[in-house]
């Protein structure tokens, strides 16, 4: 990696420059300790100050948390001789413990960093306080731990630089939502599993923020979903606001446009690593803010609120940076060129002077040829000895005693004069004070700035937020999203749902909206949905998942009307892939990720089933996927939607009470069938699988003699007949 | 992106800097002109030299080909206002003809950059021949047209630097095995489908390479085996070598490991862009060769003959390099340091005249004391005016008149004389021009370099070859692989064949070998493979196509012997992933796979299928994957393993002639199922899904539920009913 300075180490999860960041994803150091089953975790992102820490129950819980940050690096104590030792991705080692996933970079540090005593003393110190009672850590020792072994690194490797870190915030899983990696990854929610670009994902159908920083704030948003009905109603009280104000919502949009990181850079400034251009644009983004606070006078909604009035230190800092830097400075500091004309006396004497010499000197030239009479004379410049006078060879006889010969070319003598010397030295004096006291005023000015890295940060926050905020409403304007009501309740209304990725991917209007019901009084908590092939039913069983979680994000969702009570956890079981360098088959994937969801989903779960059962023999797959229905809906009853290919699972409706069959209907014609993308009550008892083959393109042989196959088999078959004895009413839906 | 020099534009397919280049992988830049259904194609890796084009038949191949070679840019004609527009990947454009992928980074050209006639006299110009009929494309216009707008793009991004392409090398599809994009993914050759990491994939397996130029080759080997047995027949007798005499290959491979990038330095040579460290590599690397050539005398296999007699002119060109380069020269090329002493008069006397100076100015404080018997006197040297005299200020009146006065401080005079002056800028000239003179030196030497660009490109090949080479037989050592015997004939025989990921992911000794016979007289052509979950029915396909196609790449195999026909496309449809943004359903692209593996396959083929008819119902599932059995075995007659959960299956050996039942083993045991991972001929019956999701932790409660319900449904069961009655033969492999 690069190093700034002899002072500074790089490691990945330690880096401030710009050009090594992504802008719009934060950039996460963790640190590790472990006791038995515990876990403490803490992660800061140094170039934007933020500073968590927690204490998980389990491996599993931690490696999940490790999985939504995808931190940068992760400290771990060790043994290792080398006081920094770094495990790239993929790199095999005992230092690491198994449970630890292998994608990511680990740094070993010393155990003694990561001692309860050492890291209580070292946090106190850092963030000036008596005791850690007030960040809510003081009874979490492990927690505590792993903070001090974090601070502890920074310190080493951040040499000379204050620690980039804001007070430390203790958090709970329990306050969020939790999903788990396989469910942010099965609903694409930053980038696709195909091939895990962000175009295709709900980041991508959501992201309109103008700013690095509010692109960074919606993605958290998005990985971490509330539980807190007053928290989600802030956010949706603000939405709502810029929602219904169009023309302020373009205003405040306009203004974030010329925004620029603050965050970062106030981060920088702290640090003391910013240059000028970095504080140009702290200063632009500064001046911004008062146009915002202006714009949001009238607000009545919490985040807009929050911007009402800007810290009058901080218009300032913004008037002070841009009245005394240039609008464009160069990168270098030591070399002049940063600081504006007429701002600084001492510094306006000491130009004066030097244009002054400067002007001298080129009048020069003219003085002597008139004193010396030598038409040809001339004033020049080399780097090797400076200025110099230039006489032709033939009037050189002509050269005043005074003049010391240093050069002697072919056609040319070289002169020079104490006194053009002494000019000379004088510039170069002049230019290297004036250099000099520019970057001391800079160097000032950064310090300043630096003090108020915690305002600025604090407006930063607010600004990214309202940046998010005002992406959302922008795209429930455009796209027709509604203000859900989430509430204590299970109930799961949803009317005219739509699939908020799937939606912008097609022709604006194709896409064929869906109402969902269950959960409340009355009505079912587990549906079975069937359907033929490229129905739909996928698309929509992840559209309400989406609906769900963007409701507790506080955004608006796309839909007619929603009514939604709040869930604790989302689960999701769709197609998964084999993993075998593990040994993994895709069967016991599958059932590994259905086994969780049967142990850890609670009644106020919400769980999405695509396909259970498919990855075994026909019998084994229907029974599995019965049971495991039956389960859930009698055993846990929390909201289940259960798209499946086995039919014969609409006899459950029949013997258990909470479930109900939807399907996705088709409408058959003569020659084709015509996908109507409905989801309407009642099962499906065919898929035509063998029409979607016709249509991908199987050979026309190979297509009639399937369907010769599939009559025989019908013909003979008798699967469902056990189910059915015990039920009447599936028949009515069948069809030839 | 980034500016070397106002002269050159860095694009992302014309990166020549190391450090934006990722050393295992090609970069490549490539062109593309259509004309109805046709495509030309052009693509060149300027880093070292490759450059080739092909004409392609058909949309689908050519995307196939984009697929397979990654590049990091794609030229396209276009009537875009701005010369050099970029589409990044995902972006949306009218320009891009619709039928190409959206992943890669294309660059639109003006249309006439493409016509034929300007691009057929640029490329005569360009390589200095009067003819294309010596690179094999006279008659490919399409060819002809990308490859001129390729190099047409490269004289605009490159200016002043000499295009850095060998000749062009015309190849078409059908001189390689062909594998498509879902093939290369699905076997996992040079990343995993689960992670698109490296490790865990073919190449992380089999990369032993020493050098990156050869990790490069391997890379490209694996992803285009050969069709031609002569030429694997080479490979093949080098490994063969390689591993048989194991003390030359280890010697072979300590001398690589000191051998840099000579592919790419060669490049840099040649474009002018290498610096001084790039010389000393350079110089290290071909001071190497000799000994290569002289460890490879005696050896008699095609690839290490190549290397016995190294060209002298590069062996010289070596030791020039050493003699005159110091062994870490600075990355500034301007400021000295680079040229060793004693090897260039000149350089040598202007060093000695620039060491008297100093020496000069060294003594002179004390000449200077006794001269004037002032004791206080010092020579003291500032940035701003150089060398000066100081005297204390008690002692300043005993200055001499020839000092002149420069500075006043508060304790000491500071002055100059004429002759420091003039010693002083001696110094300064001097330095200056040894400098210069040094960059000449450098600059003459790094000129020489480049003409032996050719010559050095055609080492590196061979070098970059043998490392691989000398890779793979490591690997055959150490993992007891065998020389396969390849023929013109049908056969697929393998005994005791390993997965050579999975083997070496597991503990030593714990793989399961198995053997594969098919496609000779008496042999099936189509495999039915049944057996539980998780017993390695999808490592078992996958084993018999990765030892197919390591085969036809000149490698050894992971098996005891195999005698293998060589095949003209290996065929896979594993498990798929939906991709929803596009709207194909999971089965859909399953039903879009399998269409094409019918429509494409010959013969010749080797058809490797999991799980066909697994994303539909039950009935027409089966009925599909029924006929696509049949079809493959009685119409297309290729060879093929069919890996299913549909034990009916079985019963299409009896019906078609060429079908064979194969199944992976379990031994039951009272409480567990021990896998076996032994594929034994007949099917299985049973596929043990229910005891998966018990050991995967499904509760009991649900596990007991699921039994039940399967033996319900299996006594009530008649599926097969009507594919048994004509097969009396398939109830003998039963088990409870």
């Amino acid at each position: 990696l690069v190093r700034r300075a002899v002072t500074r180490v790089l490691t990945p999860g330690t880096v401030l420059e710009d050009q090594l960041l992504v802008g719009r994803r934060n950039n996460y150091l963790a640190a590790l300790v472990q006791a038995g089953e515990c876990w403490g975790l803490a992660f800061a992102d140094i170039s934007t100050g933020e500073f968590q820490v927690t204490q998980l129950e389990s491996a599993e819980a931690l490696v999940q948390e490790l999985l939504r940050l995808q931190p940068a690096e992760v400290l771990l104590s060790g043994d290792a001789p080398d006081p920094l030792v770094l495990l790239r991705p993929g790199e095999a080692s005992s230092e690491r413990p198994e449970c630890l996933p292998s994608q990511f970079c680990y740094t070993l540090r010393p155990r003694r960093y990561f001692e309860l005593d050492e890291a209580r003393r070292l946090l106190m110190e850092t963030f000036g306080v008596r005791s850690l009672e007030g960040f809510g850590c003081e009874n979490l020792p492990l927690a505590v731990r792993a903070a001090g072994g974090l601070v502890q690194h920074l310190l080493e490797t951040q040499r000379g630089v204050s620690i980039p870190l804001e007070g430390i915030r203790t958090y709970t899983l329990s306050q969020y939502l939790i999903l788990d990696h396989q469910t942010r990854r099965n609903l694409e929610l930053t980038q696709t599993v195909r091939d895990g670009a962000q175009y295709g994902s709900l980041l991508w159908a959501l992201d309109r923020t103008r700013t690095v920083m509010g692109g960074r704030a919606l993605r958290r948003w998005l990985l971490q979903p509330l539980l807190d009905t007053r928290a989600i109603g802030r956010r949706q009280d603000s939405v709502a606001e810029l929602y219904d104000e169009g023309l302020l919502r373009e205003r405040l949009q306009r203004i974030l446009e010329s925004v620029y990181d603050l965050e970062r850079l106030a981060g920088r400034c702290g640090s003391g690593t910013a240059n000028a251009r970095d504080l140009v644009a702290l200063g632009e983004s500064l001046l911004k803010l008062p146009a915002l606070a202006e714009a949001v006078a009238a607000s009545t909604s919490p985040y807009l609120k929050a911007l009402q009035s800007i810290p009058v230190e901080l218009e300032r800092l913004g008037e002070k940076l841009r009245r005394t830097l240039v609008d464009t400075p160069p990168l270098i500091l030591t070399e002049g060129g940063l600081i504006r004309a007429g701002v600084h006396p001492e510094l306006e004497g000491m130009r004066g002077q030097l244009i002054e010499d400067r002007d001298w000197l080129v009048d020069l030239e003219a003085r002597e040829r008139a004193r010396t009479g030598i038409q040809t004379l001339k004033v020049g410049f080399n780097k090797a000895f400076g200025y110099y006078l230039s006489i032709s060879r033939g009037k050189a006889e002509k050269a005043p005693p005074e003049y010391l010969r240093k050069q002697t070319l072919t056609n040319e003598e070289r002169y020079i004069t104490p006194e053009l010397k002494e000019r000379e030295t004088r510039i170069l004096n002049a230019q290297q004070q004036t250099n000099q006291l520019e970057y001391d005023i800079f160097n000032i000015l950064r310090q300043e700035a630096g003090r108020h890295v915690s305002a600025l940060r604090q407006v930063a926050r607010r600004v990214a937020a309202l940046d998010a905020l005002a992406g959302l409403a922008e795209v429930a304007v455009y796209h027709d999203y509604c203000r859900p009501v989430l509430g204590e309740g299970r109930e799961v209304h949803i009317e005219a749902g739509r699939h908020p990725v799937i939606e912008q991917a097609i022709p604006a209007g194709f896409f064929v909206p869906n109402d969902a019901r269950m959960g409340a009084e009355a009505e079912p908590d587990l549906i079975i949905l069937t359907g033929p092939n490229m129905s739909g039913k996928s698309s929509f069983i992840r559209q309400v998942a989406l609906i769900q979680l963007l409701a507790q994000v506080g955004a608006f969702v796309p839909a007619r009307g929603a009514v939604l009570g709040v869930a604790d956890r989302i689960f999701t079981r769709v197609g998964a892939v084999d993993d075998l360098a593990t040994g993994q088959s895709t069967f016991m994937v599958e059932m590994t990720e259905t086994a969780n969801i049967l142990n850890h989903a609670t009644p106020r779960s919400l769980v999405l089933l695509d396909e259970i059962g498919r990855g075994t023999a026909t019998f084994d797959g229907l029974a599995i996927a019965w049971a495991v229905a039956e389960y859930l809906a009698s055993h846990i009853r929390c909201r289940t939607i259960f798209a499946t290919h086995y039919h014969e699972l609409n006899e459950l409706a029949s013997v258990v009470s909470g479930v109900a069959n939807y399907q996705v209907t088709v409408q058959e014609l003569a020659d084709r069938i015509v996908f109507l993308h409905r989801v309407t009550p009642g099962g499906a008892d065919r898929s035509y699988g063998i029409e979607v083959g016709r249509l991908a393109g199987l050979p026309p042989s190979v297509v009639a003699r399937a369907r010769t196959v599939l009559a025989q088999v019908e013909q003979h078959s008798q699967i469902a007949v056990g189910l059915r004895d015990s039920n009447g009413s599936a028949s009515e839906s069948a069809a030839g």
